[in-house]
């Protein structure tokens, strides 16, 4: 289910345009408009951000602030931790969350390199759970941060978990560009690609997404069989060449995928 | 402003009557029924859990879903990782996340004990950034969990940065109980506890969250000099007895605050 395309059931009575959709995805457009680089936004930035007028985005901001979402001086809006109830939820809600953590842990200690969990979320990957490794060269993408799907390991393997006719569509529907000069660009190689991924039982990216960035990644499996999230390495290839990650740590990937996968069966 | 209390300003044209906002705040309390116990619910048992109506629980449920928040297989409904965009919005807000995760990283290699960092909400405390040591007995509270601030020593440090009548409110609107036999209990004598840690500038907990927890905390302060988190190291009391733990970690926690704080200021 957390691979479930999210746009796929519209239901006879309630469509995107119906106003209360709206109005509810407009409050949480406003709560997305905030970011690193816009961490305090008066309500005129706001409404430029979202494209809201500024009447709109007044009257979601003083929404947002009467349920203690957002705090404000008066002038300037900034969200307050109370947002992460709602991550957590979702977050709390998935059973990968203990059980995964310790055997990521247990293989950063074995192998040295940082692991992450991710999970498909339309033609992207989103982190779940991340263990660093305490290298100066580190992968600092956090929990909640997204990467697209076609260029990365955890991406391929998740589609590896779809029908070919759905990797397609989302491969397709993806934003393709030659991030790198290793990137794969042409959506036939890149369904090869997710097929042996899928045959093989586990994938290795070479540089696609960023120079200097070698990734591996395994399948985490429920009891039906399903791919509901995966697991990965990276490292950098100056330090470790993909050959030498393949040998030195796919086999400690791949049983710590299985280890939990295991565990989530129980 | 992460500090301020959010219910505070209720505006002239908005109250948390009006029908926009209820509908708004429906549809996050519907997020926030989703949890370990209860990750995929079916209609009825949402409506139960946030006191909607069926038919307003169903409204919303196919709200979410519309905006890719909720997926379902036609019977049971349950969050996608979508919902890590507003924590995701929050987290990357906070300056104080690319800053402060080398210093904790560094102070765990030293103390080798837990370190985490909170900001209050409410009356609550919120983990906003862990890093664990890898020891069995380890505190397993992930981003985005909360505890209450009057027994935890990072609830302690940031209430003290508050001034003393705002304290004296959060602390007796405070589910206070004997968590165990050490918890003090009594709103006079906490509020001694967080004078006495605005005047030494730390504080330390001995088991009154927890029996055998034992945790430690520092300020983490913005340019103006106001309290906007606090890092703290826990430990386990019959590994590390409370005064050994103060002279074996608290000069290096200090540091690590400072540090943070300084690199915040820059």
């Amino acid at each position: 289910m957390p691979n479930a395309a999210p746009h796929q059931d519209p239901t006879a009575d309630l469509r995107p345009g119906d106003s209360y959709v709206q109005s509810f995805a407009r409050g949480l457009e406003v709560i997305r408009s905030f970011s690193a680089s816009a961490p305090r936004q008066t309500l005129t930035e706001v409404a430029t951000r979202t494209g809201l007028t500024r009447a709109g985005a007044r009257r979601i901001l003083l929404t947002l602030q009467t349920l203690g979402y957002v705090a404000s001086d008066g002038k300037l809006f900034a969200l307050t931790p109370r947002i992460l109830d709602l991550g957590f939820a979702y977050l709390s809600s998935m059973p990968i969350w203990n059980v995964a953590e310790p055997a990521m842990e247990a293989l950063v200690e074995q192998v040295k390199e940082s692991c992450s969990a991710g999970v498909l979320e339309g033609t992207d990957i989103v982190y779940v759970l991340r263990v660093s490794t305490r290298k100066i060269m580190r992968n600092t993408l956090g929990v909640g941060s997204r990467l697209p799907a076609y260029c990365t390991s955890l991406g391929r393997m998740l589609l590896a978990g779809l029908p070919d006719e759905q990797v397609l569509n989302l491969l397709r529907a993806s934003p393709i560009e030659a991030r790198t000069r290793h990137t794969i660009t042409e959506v036939d190689a890149l369904l090869a690609k997710v097929q042996q991924a899928r045959r093989q039982g586990w994938c290795l990216v070479n540089q696609e997404l960023e120079e200097g960035l070698v990734s591996m990644a395994a399948p985490i499996v429920d009891r039906t069989g399903a791919t509901i999230a995966a697991l990965n390495i990276s490292g950098q290839v100056n330090r470790t060449p993909p050959r030498q990650m393949q040998e030195a740590m796919l086999p400690a990937l791949r049983d710590a995928a299985r280890e939990v996968s295991q565990r989530l069966g129980r």
